[in-house]
C-alpha cells in the first residue's frame, strides 16, 4: 500500500503523519511507502515531495509515486483565500482538480479528500441533515464544495475512488497563524490550558462543532477503508461532531484545569465571525456514523486529546497554515 | 444596455438572439449594444466575437465590450462531454470559470447561465425540490453544478450578478448532431410533424421535463431582470416545466398532425439512456414561477412552438452543437 498525504506539515497533516507511523495501517492493509507533500518539509525517512500542489513538476512526482491512498490536506484556509481568490483559486480549486487529473486513472486510487463545514452556509435550519442545501458563506467553502462534485464525478467514472470528509473545527492547533477564521476554537483551549486570558471573537452562547485533531485523523484513516456499496454517490459526509457552545467548552477547561480559570475568556462578539462560525445548529450526522466515522466522545475527551495532540505537533512555520 | 451571447450560434443561443432583436429590450432596459461570441459565427450586424470561451484572445475581446449583461450559454453537451473529458473540461468547467473571472469586477455584470437539470441526477425521488440533493449524473452536470456554486460565489462577492436557470430538455432542435444525449426529445417531434417513422431510446412510458426554444429563450430574458431579494443564495432555479411522458408527447402529434402518425414512432428503451433522461418526476417549480419564471402552458403549445421555433432556426453546422 502506497500512501501519499498532501498538507503534510500542516497541523491535521502531521497529526494524521504520526498517527500512519504509529499504526503503519490502512484500509487492513501495510502502509509500504508514505509520500509527504508540502510547500515546505522537514527532513524525514519518508518520500519527500516539497511543492505546491499547483506546481506541474509536484504533480509528476505525484504521478511517479503512484499512490493506492491519498489523503489530500492541502489547502489556503478560509480567512486567506476569502483575503486573496487568486491564491485560493490556484490551490483549492485548481490545485486539487490538477491533483485528482493526476492521479486518476484505471487503478482508481482511493482519494481521502478534507473537505469543510464551511459548505452548509449561514442562516442554517435547526437541523442540519442529507437534505439541507449547500450555501458556503466564504469562497474556501465554494472551491471545496465544487472539488467534492469533481472528485464524485471522477469516481462515477470509475477513475478514482472518492471519500469526501467535512471537517469541522479542529482543535487544538498549535498556534493561530494569520488567515485561520476559525483559529478562536484552538485558541480558547489553549488558553484554559495554559491559564492565560483570552478575548473570544463569538459570543458564549455561540455553538460550534468539534473535533480533535487526533480524532480527526483516525477519522481520515477509516474513511480510506469504508464500504461504500449503497451509500451517497455524492460521497461527501460531515464528520460527527460535539456541538458545545463556548461556554460549555470554558466549563470543561474550568473542570479540568481548575476555578482559576473562571474568568479569564471574555467574550466580544463580532458580528461577521460570530455568523459564520458560532451558529453551528444540530447535525444528523447518523450516515456518517453508519459507516463508522466517530466524534471525541465528550467535551471533557475532546479537550484532553486536544492537548494531547498539541505537545506532539510540530512547531509551526511562519507561513500561513496550510491544512 | 450592453449584452453578451455566448453560444450565439447554438439552437437556444440563436433564438435568444432574435427575440434580443425582436424586443431589443432586456431587464427593462433598451439593448444598445449586442455581441454574439461562438466558435464560428455568421456575419451578422452585431459585435461578434469568434472563437472559443477557453481563448485568452476571446476573454480579452469580452473584457473590451464590457457588457452590462451576459448570457453563457456555451458549451459541449452532454454526451460529448461525457465521451471526452479533457474537452468537456476545458469549456463547461475552465472555459466557465475563465468568462466569470473576466466578467467579475465592481460593475458586478448580471450573467444569466444555462445550467442543467442534469444536476439533479438519477434515482430521484418522486417530488424534487430545493432540498434534494444534487447528484450529477453525468460529467456535463458536474462541471454545470460546480459553475453554479462558482457563480453564486462570486454573486457573494458582490463581483457578478449570477443567475443560475437549470435547463430542461429544450425543443425542438433542428438535427440530432452527436453529442447531445437527449435528442430524441427533439428527434420525435419533428418524426411526428413531419410523418416519418422514428425509433425512440427512451420507453413510451418514460417521463421528461419539456419546454420550448422560445419559452427558454422568454425565460432568460426574464431572469436577466428577476428582483432576487431574499431569494435562495445559491442562485440556481430549475425552469418551470412540462412534465410529459414520451406517450404524451406521441398522442399530443396525432391530435395535432392526424392519426396518421399512430404507429410511426417506435420504442426501444436503452437502458442508460433510459435511467438519464426518462424518468425525471414531479417538480416542484414554485419558487422559480413566483420569480415569474414560466413553463409553455400545455403539450400542445409546446409542440406548436417547439415546430415554430424550427422554421426560422439556423441550419446546423456539422460540428457537434455548442449549446
Amino acid at each position: 500500500m502506497r500512501v501519499l498525504v498532501t498538507g503534510a506539515a500542516g497541523y491535521i497533516g502531521a497529526t494524521l503523519v504520526a498517527l500512519l507511523r504509529e499504526t503503519g495501517q490502512v484500509a487492513g492493509r501495510r502502509v509500504e511507502a508514505l509520500a509527504l507533500l508540502d510547500r515546505q518539509l522537514p527532513e524525514a525517512g519518508d518520500l519527500s515531495i516539497a511543492g505546491d500542489i499547483a506546481s506541474p513538476e509536484v504533480l509528476r512526482r505525484v504521478a511517479d509515486f503512484a499512490p493506492d491512498v491519498c489523503f489530500h490536506l492541502a489547502a489556503l484556509p478560509g480567512g486567506a483565500s476569502e483575503a486573496d481568490y487568486e491564491a485560493g483559486r490556484r490551490i483549492n480549486l485548481l490545485g486539487t482538480l490538477g491533483l485528482l487529473e493526476t492521479l486518476a486513472g484505471e487503478r482508481a486510487p482511493v482519494v481521502v479528500y478534507a473537505s469543510t463545514i464551511a459548505v452548509y452556509g449561514t442562516a442554517l435550519p435547526a437541523l442540519v441533515d442529507p437534505s439541507t442545501p449547500l450555501r458556503p458563506p466564504i469562497t474556501y467553502g465554494a472551491h471545496k464544495l465544487a472539488c467534492e462534485v469533481l472528485l464524485a464525478d471522477f469516481s462515477r467514472r470509475g477513475l478514482l475512488d472518492g471519500r469526501s470528509l467535512r471537517l469541522p473545527g479542529i482543535v487544538a492547533r498549535p498556534s493561530s497563524g494569520p488567515g485561520l477564521a476559525s483559529a478562536f476554537m484552538s485558541d480558547v483551549i489553549r488558553a484554559l490550558a495554559a491559564g492565560q486570558p483570552y478575548t473570544c471573537p463569538v459570543s458564549a452562547q455561540a455553538t460550534a462543532w468539534w473535533m480533535s485533531a487526533r480524532r480527526c485523523a483516525e477519522n481520515l484513516v477509516h474513511a480510506a477503508g469504508m464500504d461504500l456499496a449503497g451509500s451517497d454517490p455524492r460521497r461527501a459526509w460531515p464528520l460527527p461532531v460535539l456541538r458545545l457552545s463556548l461556554a460549555d467548552v470554558v466549563a470543561t477547561g474550568i473542570e479540568l484545569f481548575g476555578t482559576d480559570r473562571a474568568g479569564l475568556v471574555r467574550f466580544e462578539a463580532q458580528p461577521a465571525v460570530e455568523a459564520v462560525y458560532g451558529r453551528y445548529p444540530v447535525l444528523d450526522d447518523s450516515a456518517s456514523r453508519a459507516l463508522g466515522l466517530r466524534d471525541d466522545g465528550s467535551a471533557r475527551e475532546l479537550l484532553q486529546r486536544a492537548l494531547r495532540g498539541l505537545s506532539c505537533a510540530p512547531s509551526r512555520q511562519a507561513e500561513p497554515p496550510r491544512s
